[in-house]
C-alpha cells in the first residue's frame, strides 16, 4: 500500500492468450527502462490458455518519461494482442459512491478512506434519495441528488453520466444503491462499477431476502461483491464472504449480520480494485491478493 | 459429551405451541422425580408462537423407573399438545452409514467414532457399489451391498428398509450416497436421515457443480447438511459452512476443498443429532449447541 | 433484540452453587407472577458445580409491580445464595466510551448505535486527548477531555469517576483508550468495563506488536474483548476472533486487519453485555448467545 | 496440482538480496531453454530488501536435459548469490510420518494421500510407541518402532537418521510426535521437518494446555504448523488457524476441536511444502499460495 513516504510506483495489469516468453518479454522491457519490479504475480489458465499478470514496480529510477514507457508497452503488448492497463501511485483514482437509504456501506467506505485504507479520492456521492446527505456532509463530500421515477430515469441517468465524466470518475461503487442501472449506463463503465448484494445458501430472489432466509432456516448469510454488468447481479464476482446464523436470529439480527458482511466484502473489493489487483476475463475475475 | 466416567443422563426434546408456564411445568415435573437439570435451553419463536426446549438431566438420583418417568411426561406433555422425545446416555443410538464411491465422509465418520467423538454404535454400512468395502473392513463394520438399477430400486430399497428395521437403526447418514431415496423411504424415517450436499453461491444444479462454480468464478464453496425429505436437497438445514477459493484453484482443488467442508459439516450435523440437539419445525431446525 | 414495537421484557441473570430444583424454582416464581419466559438458557459447570442461568421474559402480563417482583426474587435467590441481576428493555443502559487517538472503534460503536444495533444510550465520550472531539460532534455526543499526566492521573480519574456516577453510567467501553486505569477505578466498576486489545499467536508484549508479529511471520492477527480488572489485559475474556495474514502484508496491512477484527469483536462484546448475555465467574465468562 | 494427465513440470524457488533485473534474468533463462512459465509469484520484502520467487513451468518443450538446465541455473543464480531449489513433478517427494499415540493427524494424512491430495510417497511411519501400528498397516505402510528412553535417545535417533537417509526421505512430518528432537536431528534436516502444535490466545505452556485454556475461559483454540528448529515450537510458522469455543465446551470438546484444527493446518502445511510453495528467511516463511 502506498503512502506519502513511499516511492512512486506503477502497477501494470496484463491479459492475453498464453504463449511462451511473455513473462520474460515484459520483465526485460521494464528492466531496460530502469524499473525495479517490487511484486509480480502471474497466472495461466490452462483450460482456456489465457495468461494474466500483475506487475508492481518502482518508478524512481525510470530512465524515460511515462508517456514513452506507455508507448513502448503499447508496441510490446500489441505484438502479443495483450490487453493492458497501467496506473500510477501518485495519480489517485477518483471514486463516486452511489447510495439510496442504507448508510452502513457509505459510512464504512468513508471511514476507511479517512483512515488511509483506500488509496483514492472520493469527490462525490450520488443518490436517488435525500436521506444520506448528512452523512456525506459529515465527511465534507458533495452529495448529488437525482430522484428517479420511471419517467425520469433516462434523463437522470444522462445527468449522472455527464457528472461522472466531467468529474473524471474512475470507479463507481454501488453502496446499496437501490436502482437498477440501465444497459447504457453499465456499458459506459465496463469493469468500473462495483456492486454489493446479499447472498444466502440457497439463494432467494425477490423481496425481503432475509425473511425468506429465516423461513427456510439457513445457517449462513453472506454477501457478494461483483462488477456490474447489464445482467443484474450476474457480473464477475470479486469477493464473497458469509457469517453464521441460527434459529435464535431474528430478521433484525440477520439484517445486522448481513450489514457486517456486506461492508467488509464491499470494502475489500473496492480496495482490490484501487490497488489494481483485479483482471476480468469473461464471467470471471482473477484477483492477485 | 458423555463418557464412561459420566453419570447416566437423559435428554428431553420438546416442542409445542407457546403458552405461559411451560418451563415451570417441565422443570417441576423433573425436580419432583429427583432429576437434576444439567443444561437447559429454551427458544420461543415469537412469529410462529412456538416453544422449543432441550433439557439435559442427570438420572443418578431419579426416584422412579424410566418407564414411569415417561408415563408422567406423556401425561404432562399431552396437556400442552407437546411433541416430545427422550433419550438416555446409556442407550447409544444405532447408525447406518450409506455410501457409494466417495470415501472421505465415510472415513471421517468412522475415524471420529473411533476417537470417541460420536456417541453411537455403527453396526452397518450400506452401499449401492462395492468400492468402499475395504474401508468398512478396516474398521470391522459389516458392509451391505445393494446394487441398484431402475428396475431393482423398489425391491432393493425394500430389503434395505427391512435390514434397517431388523437392526433397529435410529439414524441413517447419507455420506455421499449417490442414489435418490424414494418417497416411501424418506417417509419411513422422518427426521432420521441426514444428507450432505455441496453448496455454492450462486447455487449450481445438475452435473459437475464444481466445474460450473469454476466457470462462474465463485470465491466460496460450501456444504449443507440437512434432514432428507422427499424434496431432494430441500429438507430442514442442520449445518452449513464454506471455504474460500480463488482463480488459482483448479477443479481438483475445489473438489478437495469441497471434501474438507463436506466432512466437517456432516460430522457436526451427525454429532448434534446424536446429542439430541436438533428439533425440526416445518422447513426449519432449531439447533441447541 | 428489542425494538419500539416489541413488548417490554426483562432479563434475569443468575449464578450460584449448583443444586437440584433451581430451574423449577425460578420458572415457578416467574410463572406465578404472570411472566412469560421467551428464552431461557442454563449452564451447569460440572467441575466447579456452579449453576448459571439467563431468563428473558415478557412483562406485559405481569401481575405485580417491578419492585415487588424484585423483592420476591431477592427472597428466592437469597434461599440459594444466588447472585442475581435484572434489567428491563425499557430502561436502556447508559454507556460511556473512552478513547484516545484511534477512531475506528469509536466510529464503529457510534454507527452501530445509530443503526439500532446497540440498545443503549451513549451520553458521553471521555478522552485523554482532544483528537477525536470532531467524531463525537458528528454524532452529537458530548466529548469530555481529561488530559492525563503522571502527576494529574489520580485527580483526573477522580473527576472521571464523579462524572460517570453523576451521569449514572452502567457500562464503560475502552475503545482503544491508551491509559491504564488505576486499581481504584477498575474496582469501582466491576464487570462493567469492557476493554479491547490485539492478540497474536504467539502473543507479543510491549511496543509495536504488529511489527513484532511481522518479524515473527505470524499467519493470524486477532483481538480479545474482556472485562477490565486490575490485572491489565487479564480480565475475563468475552469474545475473540482472528483474521488471516501472510508475508505479503506490511505493518500497515496488519494494522488495518487488526482494526477490522478489533471493532467487530468489541462491538460483539458490547452488544452481548447490553443484552445481558454475560455472567462472570472467577476468571471466566459464561456467554449465552 | 499435478496428476497423471498433466505434463511434466518443474518448480523453482529462489531467494536473494533484492536488485534490479532478477525477474527478467530468470524469465529469459527459462524462455531461452524452451520452458513455458505456468505460474510465477514474486515478493520483495522492502524492509529487508530481500527477493523471493516461485516459478512453476512446463518442461514438455525443454530443449536441453535437466542437468544442463540446472547447470545454467547454478551459473545464473551464482551471479546474484541466490539460494535456489528445483523440483520436478515426476519425482515425488518421499515423506516420513512421525507419530506417538494420537492417531488423528496420521489418519488424516494417510487418507489425503490416498485421495490424491498429497503429491508424494509415504514409504514409512516412525514411532516411539507401538500404538498406531495397526493404522499404518491399514494403509500398508511399514511402521518402524523406536522406543525411546533418556538413556537410549541418542542411539535411537541415530538409527532413525540412518533409516531416513537410506530411504532418501525428503520431508519429515511430526504428526503429534511426543518426543523432542535433538539439535543434531533438527540440524540434519533444515527446513525439512514440519511440526504441529496447539495454539491458544493467550498461549499456555506446560502440561494440559486445554485444561488451562478452559480455566482461563478462552474463546478460541488453534493450531500452528511450523518448521522444526532446535528451539522447540519456535521455528518459522507455515500455517495457523483457530476454531471458536465457549463456556459450554468441556475439555473433551476442546480436545476434539483442537484435533480438527490440528489436522487441517498440518495437512495444509504439508501440501504447501510438497508443492514447493514455501521459502524460509530467518524466522519467517514466504508462502506462495
Amino acid at each position: 500500500m502506498s503512502d506519502s513516504r513511499s516511492p512512486t510506483t506503477a502497477t501494470l495489469l496484463l491479459c492475453c492468450r498464453d504463449r511462451k516468453g511473455l513473462v520474460a518479454a515484459l520483465a526485460q522491457l521494464l528492466y531496460d527502462q530502469g524499473a525495479n519490479i517490487l511484486d509480480a504475480q502471474q497466472h495461466t489458465d490452462s483450460l482456456e490458455e489465457m495468461f494474466f499478470q500483475r506487475i508492481h514496480f518502482d518508478l524512481s529510477e525510470l530512465d524515460i518519461p511515462r508517456d514513452q514507457l506507455e508507448a513502448l508497452l503499447e508496441i510490446e503488448c500489441g505484438r502479443y494482442q495483450m490487453r493492458w492497463r497501467i496506473s500510477y501511485s501518485d495519480r489517485r483514482k477518483r471514486v463516486a459512491i452511489f447510495v439510496s437509504k442504507f448508510e452502513h456501506c457509505l459510512y464504512d467506505l468513508l471511514l476507511r478512506h479517512r483512515l488511509g485504507e483506500l488509496h483514492c479520492e472520493i469527490p462525490l456521492v450520488i443518490s436517488n434519495h435525500p436521506d444520506l446527505e448528512s452523512v456525506a456532509e459529515k465527511f465534507e463530500i458533495p452529495y448529488h441528488l437525482y430522484p428517479i421515477t420511471k419517467q425520469t430515469k433516462a434523463e437522470q441517468e444522462g445527468k449522472q453520466i455527464a457528472l461522472l465524466e466531467e468529474q473524471e470518475i474512475d470507479l463507481l461503487v454501488l453502496a446499496r444503491y437501490m436502482q437498477i442501472l440501465s444497459k447504457r449506463f453499465t456499458e459506459r463503465f465496463p469493469e468500473r462499477i462495483i456492486n454489493i448484494h446479499h447472498s444466502t445458501l440457497p439463494a432467494f430472489v425477490g423481496a425481503r431476502p432475509y425473511q425468506q432466509a429465516l423461513d427456510r432456516g439457513v445457517k449462513l448469510v453472506g454477501a457478494t461483491a461483483h462488477y456490474a454488468t447489464r445482467d443484474l447481479d450476474e457480473g464477475p464476482i470479486i469477493a464473497q464472504d458469509v457469517v453464521h446464523c441460527s434459529h435464535a436470529d431474528t430478521v433484525r439480527d440477520l439484517i445486522r449480520k448481513g450489514r457486517d458482511v456486506e461492508r467488509m466484502v464491499l470494502a475489500q473489493a473496492v480496495r482490490w480494485h484501487l490497488e489494481d489487483r483485479i483482471l476480468v476475463h469473461g464471467r470471471r475475475t482473477v484477483v492477485f491478493f
